[in-house]
């Protein structure tokens, strides 16, 4: 099921602006994988997720800030994306307005900020290598 | 997206049943993280997958055991299974016949051998913990 060929992943950057439910990679503090389904975007230069500062990934984060992004195609699962990058930056979202932008990017209309907008923020990941078939 | 709740996870036990294209997560050799998509079977005790000797996700395993695979539901992206373990076992499959099952598995009807076949092994995880939302 994987592959490397970089021209077909270049091809396959299309699906960074699609609301697809992407597959995130962390390392645990043992060193041991976490994979969590995650919302993002995309804004030419960072993949963007809204996260919380309580959560494990976080934690993840702080100590290995290697990230793998895996997007599959929704109308061909042959057809894949795997965005291999790091966290650069975290940013505070304490209104909730980029969780509500990332809702409404995946079809649930809503202005409402989330209950846990206190500790919302925004995780920027490079786009260090694209990988796919 | 992300969540823990043990009972829940345990609800969701039934996604290892189905034949959804899971994304699973090992540690490469320089510690940072990788994710692809992949077909699998449940036994009931080991999730399994095919695999080759000669790809990356082949090496990192040699290296770190460990390994996550997220499960999202078909029809509710809000409901998922994370599980971890680790690989407990390598089975050779010279004929590419697990090959053959999981693409029937998957909807692929064929008793054609992969032209790879030579390369072909199982790859046994263990079910340690089960997550979820």
């Amino acid at each position: 099921m994987d592959g490397v060929t970089i021209d077909l992943a270049e091809a396959r950057r299309r699906f960074l602006d699609l609301p697809i439910y992407a597959a995130l990679g962390t390392v645990r503090p043992d060193g041991t994988p976490q994979v969590n389904p995650m919302w993002f975007s995309y804004d030419g230069e960072h993949i963007r997720f809204t996260h919380l500062r309580t959560r494990a990934k976080f934690r993840n984060l702080q100590a290995n800030a290697g990230m793998a992004l895996s997007l599959l195609d929704p109308e061909d699962p042959f057809s894949y994306l795997e965005v291999r990058g790091r966290l650069v930056d975290v940013v505070d979202d304490p209104t909730g307005a980029f969780y509500v932008e990332l809702q409404n990017r995946y079809g649930n209309p809503s202005t409402v900020p989330p209950p846990d907008a206190a500790d919302r923020v925004i995780l920027l990941m490079s786009v260090d290598r694209l990988l796919g078939q």
